[in-house]
């Protein structure tokens, strides 16, 4: 794997994977149609892409792919760990395409190009977020604990047993509240990650639901619990463990569809989106979607985890390092409504077409709201015009948490040159979102949902 | 009552009536500390004022009362009809204090200073938004009818049936989806009654639970309905109803507090606020809160009423009369998050005391979404300081229908001289305002939820 991800230039060489074989397809991309998106599959697999691009994954292409192939990977050599001493040496490979932020904890965004491509993002192409190292944990060994107020006893499960509850998938977006924070931090510099507008993605996510299983362990409806905390297998060097909680309201709604996934788009979910299980908390914020999920308690309390209390809140613009309280601002849970232009990019010489230019992007919106209307306009917001809403699941308001993709052919009015580009979103309880992030700045640089703007010439 | 609304200045006397006794307080308005406020009461009802400023109700005062006693009021004559060739001949009266923005049908709002000065807007000053003439209904002979999908049979209840259900209570803000329109329509024109800030109110509502309703007619989870439709006993001169409906899952969901309400603050539902029994929808905008309920159905489809349909839904500032299909856009449901500047007004003289200036309002989120923070500015966002939450109950998002008050001490930065102050608010989900009407103009003029700007002069 190794000299495979040495090779993911036209100078150094094109190789890519698919299944255990190794590709040299360094003089196939020249030809190919769609080279530019292919190079993002430079030095990794070429899988994730056909999942977005559907039309390749035929016998003529497969058996047209076996032309070009150089050799295997070497499955050893693909799971051995690398330096033991290093919290971080037994991390798991990650797909080339993916752009960290950081490597140590990895944290790691898609080309948002690739988000329009797909209403559902491949596992292998979804950001990651994580706060820690990630834990090896053993299918066979994993046990989830389970206790706190109103629980009949304690409890431990393993994944078997997890798997005898009923079934149940929902479709939903997951989103980080630092997404777009390297805009907001264009105002006034941020403490965080520096995210562009790709640390979301949307999948299907099949396991149990948190509300048959808590009911099954002889919860009540009027119990006294107000929050379920989650807890990773993840730790520091102090042994302390990612943690979180969510609202007793959200984890008991039947049609709330909190879920222990432990599986991502049909395949068992991989070691950075959780493996063997992970908290699927459809329309809240990513950081309360615990990964590698431990142990459950229910409690009077939020978590009393840094994450939980001092971390993931949203603050005024007016409050800076030197003032800030985090227990003045609740836990963020759901997120507001935000949308984001993902083709052009920013920078990028987009041809007129008829008098009208080509703008693709997604819109979503926390809370179980869907997305009813998404407005363009390339003159600063002198004109609006509609987009179509390309892709968007049926499920409805307020259990809609799947993310929308939509595309706009718009006018412009000048013949070449630079020019913005902006889009707003609208959801289903007919909120939309702040114009710029001057007034939404906060010192965490979360909940960046300002119309997203980019600088484009066209020609 | 006529001779009694004729004196409503200090030039004409100045009557008040509390109970059925007519008071001459001319001579002592001069005296109070709050004339000016008492001045809202002038030519009619003095009671609302003392729900507002409870220190009044007192044996001491009542007896001071007395001295200005005048006469009472004829009951005969409070409750002779009108001109019957007239439909709006038999309009119940209203309070003096109320601005109406339309005589017929009667639409009015409270002075903005008056809703801050109470969590529970009295009956009396609530504001009133009837699309038709007030029915006049005798709750001897009141019937409920209810029919539909799902549901064992069709049947009638009378208003002793209903309230044989278990009385339940609950406390919401209603809004108008046309707020605030007189701001909106200085960006452009828009259609529509030129409502200021104050149509919106808090009161208690007591009533049935629609959702018991429902399950005791046999409705089941899994129902086929999608919608509940609500036609009230108002009529055009077709004799087409008034009506409006909401989706199922807002009916059948126990938390979501839908009450078929008979009781305003304790009271009896006045006529003009729907008696004897409306539509209670929390978090829902105030044109699905239908009044004078005389039918429910289940149905497939929401209602076709013109109100459903052509009326009461958002879209694009670029959409005009011209371009406008109204079957593009989702009726309005749940509200988005706003908020007012109650004191001081537009245009008012506001003294600086140590620097700074007070500032009192409200903020409301719909969806039972709370209001989590408000910021205050008085130089055009340059910086943004917190209010305080003066007035909240404790009610759970995504169970909190109430408003919230809030009030704030302001510093300036100028020693005189005009300035703005802007407010706006966040709720649970994070959502916050935009910044001005200018990217959120529609057509119809609803939905108006950008930030409070007011200019003020300082000394």
């Amino acid at each position: 794997m190794k000299d495979v991800s040495e090779h993911s230039s036209r100078e150094k060489g094109v190789w890519v994977t698919y299944g255990r074989g190794v590709y040299d397809i360094t003089h196939f991309v020249g030809k190919h149609p769609g080279g530019d998106k292919i190079m993002m599959a430079a030095g990794g697999s070429v899988e994730p892409f056909w999942t977005l691009y559907g039309v390749h994954k035929k016998p003529e292409i497969l058996a047209m792919m076996e032309a070009y192939r150089i050799g295997n990977i070497d499955e050893v050599e693909a799971v051995t760990p690398g330096d033991l001493s290093d919290p971080y040496g037994n991390e798991p490979r990650r797909h080339p395409a993916l752009r960290p932020s950081s490597e140590k904890p990895y944290n790691a965004e898609p080309p948002p190009e690739l988000l329009v491509e797909s209403f559902i993002t491949p596992q292998e192409l979804f950001y990651v977020r994580n706060h820690l190292p990630v834990p090896e944990v053993d299918a066979e060994t994993y046990e989830l604990e389970i206790s706190g107020l109103g629980l009949k006893k304690d409890l431990k499960l393993s994944l078997k047993d997890l798997k005898k509850f009923p079934k149940h998938t929902v479709t939903a977006a997951v989103q980080c509240a630092g997404n777009r924070r390297s805009e907001m931090t264009k105002v006034k510099p941020v403490k965080g990650l520096n995210w562009g507008h790709a640390a979301i993605g949307n999948a299907t996510w099949t396991g149990v639901k948190l509300c048959d299983l808590l009911k099954h362990l002889g919860l009540k409806d009027d119990t006294t619990a107000l929050h379920v905390q989650f807890e990773g297998l993840d730790t520091d060097v102090s042994n302390t463990p990612y943690g979180a909680s969510i609202p007793i309201e959200k984890a008991m709604d039947p049609r709330g569809d909190v879920l222990l996934a432990y599986e991502m788009n049909g395949e068992p979910l991989s070691r950075d989106h959780g493996f063997p299980v992970r908290a699927i908390v459809p329309g809240v914020v990513g950081a309360r979607n615990v990964k590698w999920l431990g142990r459950i308690v229910l409690s009077k309390d939020e978590s009393d985890s840094h994450w939980q209390q001092n971390d993931y809140k949203g603050f005024s613009p007016g409050v800076d390092w030197d003032t800030v309280d985090f227990k003045t601002s609740p836990a963020i849970q759901e997120l507001p409504v935000v949308s984001a232009i993902c083709t052009p990019a920013e920078g990028e010489k987009v041809k007129i077409v008829n008098g009208k230019i080509d703008v693709k992007g997604y819109a979503w919106s926390g809370g179980g709201r869907k997305i009813i209307r998404i407005d363009v306009s390339c003159d600063r917001g002198a004109t609006w015009h509609t987009a179509q809403l390309t892709d968007q699941n049926s499920d409805r308001h307020p259990h809609h948490w799947a993310w929308s993709l939509w595309s706009a052919q718009i006018p412009v009015s000048v013949k070449k040159g630079q020019m913005e580009v902006w889009v707003k979103a609208v959801d289903s309880s007919y909120n939309t979102q702040p114009e710029d992030f001057k007034h939404i700045w906060n010192l965490r640089g979360v909940l960046g949902n300002a119309y997203h703007k980019i600088k484009v010439s066209v020609y």
